[in-house]
């Protein structure tokens, strides 16, 4: 009864920059099936391309257009209505939104993990149009990351710190938002429960798809922690990508 | 029975630069009287130095020891246990913490509104050392203040920022924080009871007194709006300083 699928990329296509064992034969047989497919991801210090570089460099016989990532779908949403942002965003996504950049009258913030671009005068300026009543439109809420052999902030703090000034919520468009999941189907044009995500990561890909309506597959890999089923009894579980497409699509 | 004054600063002495009317007259008053009096401001953009000389050139009879700031608290704070902050602070704060700059080896994250110095690498920084359990100390949670014509992100927002990032709370040491009164009436060396606080802020200064225990006066100068008695019916209230020091002191 499946219509589609969605992946998420680090964790269960690929762990340390080499695919999971099984994956791209795995993504081969999706595809080969026509089964509609997006790869998901919250990522906002690169674009879509280059993800896609990285992925088909490892073998991944993914198109463009199944990335879908969290710029994607801020992307969609200030499109869909006609919003001028003001974006506070990484240099890695300026190619993806060059036609929304250095718009005059700025009506909206657009917040991405924008690194070193998050600095007062950046965040002052955002935080006057949020107090003026433009909406706060986030690429994720996720709090830090690992890199580098540390943890880093990533988006989430920041998009906090600007809510708290200006008084107001933002609409966060990444995993585990139902907003970004709602976004990523209509990208694909199919419905909730007729969609299957796999993930590592219990709450952003797994609690989230479930909240979302769609079914959910934990993998046991990446970020995967033992007991982690726990916190979504009603997920599906699999070892990894390769035995859930076997299992599950 | 009231045996010490506490006066909020800007909007109770003066407004615009200008002195209110009657208030240095008022603050001569309680300092003849022998009135043990402190002023109190969250500023962490100056040190004490430079808030006494703009009061003394305004004409106001204050010693340096009878402003107790924000950050003056923290001082106390990080001093009275011994921790080595991480000083995340205005470049305006330095000689007044100059004793605790670049210690090695930090153990606590000191906040205070750094403004320019609020970039990535700062935060992620003091994120770093949160994260590995080091208390958050913060000059406030103040979320804007109004400057050149515009509002400007005050220390709240980043506080908040990294109280979310490592799941942490800051111990807030300003207005109206119980524990900055606190620490303000053991630099006075009396009791929460007996002492009298007069402000124009009827939430950071009269709530934060009250919840405190001690005594609060609302004067109708500075941010005062109409009908903000309401949010404090145990306060005192009069038109400004000048008429508060003459019925209640």
């Amino acid at each position: 009864m499946l219509q589609a699928v969605l992946l998420d990329i680090s964790g269960v296509l690929y762990e340390d920059d080499q695919p999971l064992p099984g994956a791209v034969q795995a993504v081969r047989l999706l595809q080969d099936k026509g089964c509609p497919l997006r790869l998901i991801t919250n990522t906002s210090r690169q674009g879509r391309a280059a993800i896609h570089r990285k992925l088909t460099g490892m073998g991944f016989a993914v198109a463009p257009e199944q990335i879908f990532t969290a710029p994607q779908a801020v992307l969609r949403h200030v499109r869909a209505h006609g919003l001028r942002p003001y974006c506070l965003i990484h240099p890695g996504l300026e190619e993806e939104f060059a036609d929304l950049l250095d718009l005059p009258g700025p009506n909206a913030v657009v917040l991405g993990d924008a690194e070193m671009r998050f600095d007062y005068a950046h965040l002052d300026r955002a935080f006057q149009l949020l107090i003026e009543g433009a909406p706060l439109i986030s690429m994720g809420d996720n709090r830090y990351f690992r890199g580098q052999g540390a943890l880093h902030l990533d988006a989430g703090p920041f998009m906090r710190a600007l809510e708290y000034a200006a008084g107001t919520t933002a609409l966060v468009l990444g995993k585990p938002s139902a907003a970004f999941f709602a976004s990523a189907l209509d990208d694909l044009g199919v419905r909730a429960d007729a969609t299957l995500m796999i993930g590592d990561d219990v709450i952003a890909d797994v609690q989230g798809a479930l909240s979302a309506g769609l079914k959910a597959c934990l993998v046991r890999t990446g970020k995967y922690r033992d007991g982690d089923e726990a916190q979504a009894p009603a997920a599906w579980v699999a070892a990894d990508l390769a035995h859930a497409v076997e299992r599950y699509c």
